[in-house]
């Protein structure tokens, strides 16, 4: 059986207990059905992450069926969960963790609108100020890739980096999101599919006035560096 | 009154419970408002199916008040529940049931997503991965065909045996789903207004882009069974 | 203070509690917002008829604070509730009930998608079954009517006299349903938000496929005498 | 730490918790997701208004964390929640109530469709009955403007003044609603989102039919002087 230092035992029973706790937004905020969506986080100080079995139910989802991975997707052995299989999405979140070290948390779901700009492999023009200041531009679309080997964390990862956007639309499939904690990726899950939607609405009705890039920097910069009570509220 | 042997008994009494819970499954979805839907599971080791009592509504639901049929759809008398009629779409379940062995379930709702596809006797376009996973390809449309005779159940037969899908949209009526299991079909039923609306919605804000055939039969492939915790997920 | 017979007292009791609680199945189907809406009943064996309070919210209805009016639209005085003010939609219920004896409950919303047609003054066409099933046909709209004399009841009731639909769309709007008992109002209600909905997300994307005159007929005719468990089921 | 009369300590006690719980009418009502909209209300007989943290999520708030500001936006110091920052839309809020005497409540949300009219700068024509009840005409859209002066509270107070809209869409923003009271101004956010939603699906479907101006006139007087229990329902 896999032993950790006390530290690292105790991130990972609290990284537990978050990100079992964080699929409940998923629900709440209609991002998902069935058994559809994952997320995951980042073990702070050690080359692990917690993620969601496969195919359960979000009423069954607790602390101790998460599955703890190493950095390559791997179910450490031994430790509570691992008798079951991780998200199949998890290549995917392993790779974003081995590429990008700022990000400590993944969600993925195939919410509606969002998934509707993917299935046109459009992506979103910043038009209303909320996704200014949340994702400082558009939310772009990464390539289109199929489960089976690294090319979904390759898009992924190609499309965010340098970007200021933590949602790509992967063509075809649907959102995944990256943020300095799960709580933080949730926050963008939740939000892309709220800018996904309205700005869906606002342009079947007519011509979208856009923001200009001016604007848009100061709304963005400014959300990132004084909104809300400071930098916990993320994590 | 009718008696089964012990383990028929317990099958019977086991399914009444499954299937009564199940309809929640599709309040908790909104897949269906007042009484419309009905979902229906066949007896394992029996030529008998349980199914939802007519024109109740759902927070009156309970094991005790699922109607036992026959493959004929006939209420088995002296059952409980069997002072009440069965589900007006029971015809079209039992010659489910009749003619396709493999089918443990069966549900229909008037979801409104794959009802407004119905009602243009149009099927749903395969571009998104979710629904190539589930699905392996479009959702079909099955032909125009009213209660009376066998002529929906037919349609719905017609149009399923030897198709990947396990969902059919009955024209100008809704979607009907097979699955190996009750749950299975409640899962498809729920999915495939999901897929419904997200296509919906894709296209109605411009051109979809086609999912490759070969990249469809390998999503299919791999999520028939690699997906989720093996085959008990599905029961 | 009124006073009525023991029977008429106990219906009044009985209708009071009925209505109170149907209102709470105009808030589960998403049909009305803040304190829009309302429904009646009347009382069987008497020229009187319940209906909620204007303005008052859902949360706060209770059996004690419903209306009781007679068929003039005024206020009994002296009976529970009667130091309030009555729905403002009360003129037009009291139309309705003298004017159309077989009705026994009323119900008015402003639901989102039938308040869209009667704001194009545009009825639904039949295009699916279950509309055919509650309908018999088109949902009609009613003229352009506003609050200060019977124009509104003249509306609902010159509409739908001798039509098989329940409900009418009044232009500029929104619908009001009408049935044998308030809870049949009730349902109609429900429904016709619920295929107006679905009728207009069908034909925003393409041609809709007509249902032939005769199976419109056919699935009327055995939705209203087969379906269910018998007739208490709209009482 | 500031002290004031007895009688102003109270009303800022009862204010706190009606801020804090109406709250979760924007919840309710889907206006909002994650820690946006916020809400405020003025102090009776003081110049001071209570409203919420800023970035804090909808299940924590209470009376103790609403935040006391002076009429500059200022959190006056040594009262419950002055720890914290107040909602970074507070400039915006104090302006009005600087500057529009007779408001005794501000609302912000990015509700969808209120949203998507404002994303395309476009003013709700006013075309239901319900609409002119409430809002007295058109709902109208307000400049565009971004957080970091005076300019959001100078565009709704320019847009407001001598309108009969209780709501202005703010250009690429979003709506800000106002009434005589916190309450006042949550029922015009609700209903701005009702009839926002409504008018945009009744226009993707076809032509509207205009409400003549002398309809308007009388329903929005009547709606005004008549409707519900009198004006204590505003409070």
């Amino acid at each position: 059986m896999t032993t950790y230092s006390l530290d690292v035992e105790a991130s990972i029973a609290e990284l537990r207990a978050q990100v079992a706790e964080l699929h409940n937004e998923l629900v709440r905020n209609n991002l998902v059905v069935w058994t559809g969506g994952n997320v995951s986080g980042r073990v702070p100080g050690a080359d692990l992450f917690v993620i969601k079995p496969s195919g359960v139910v979000y009423d069954e989802l607790s602390p101790e069926n998460m599955i703890l991975c190493d950095l390559d997707g791997d179910v450490i052995p031994g430790t509570p969960g691992s008798e079951r299989s991780p998200s199949s999405d998890t290549a995917a979140h392993a790779y974003v963790y081995r590429n990008m070290p700022w990000v400590g948390g993944v969600v993925h779901t195939h919410s509606t609108y969002a998934t509707a700009w993917a299935a046109r492999g459009e992506e979103i023009p910043c038009v209303i100020t909320a996704m200014a200041d949340e994702f400082g531009g558009p939310i772009p679309i990464g390539p289109f890739a199929i489960i089976g080997d690294d090319s979904i964390g390759r898009g992924i990862v190609d499309t965010l980096s340098g970007h200021r956007s933590r949602a790509v639309l992967m063509q075809n499939h649907g959102p995944f999101t990256i943020g300095v904690s799960a709580r933080d990726a949730v926050k963008a899950a939740v939000m892309v599919e709220d800018v996904a939607r309205t700005v869906h609405l606002a342009r079947e009705a007519g011509s979208l006035i856009p923001i200009p890039q001016e604007a848009i920097d100061r709304l963005y910069d400014r959300y990132q560096n004084v909104y809300g009570q400071g930098e916990d509220e993320r994590r």
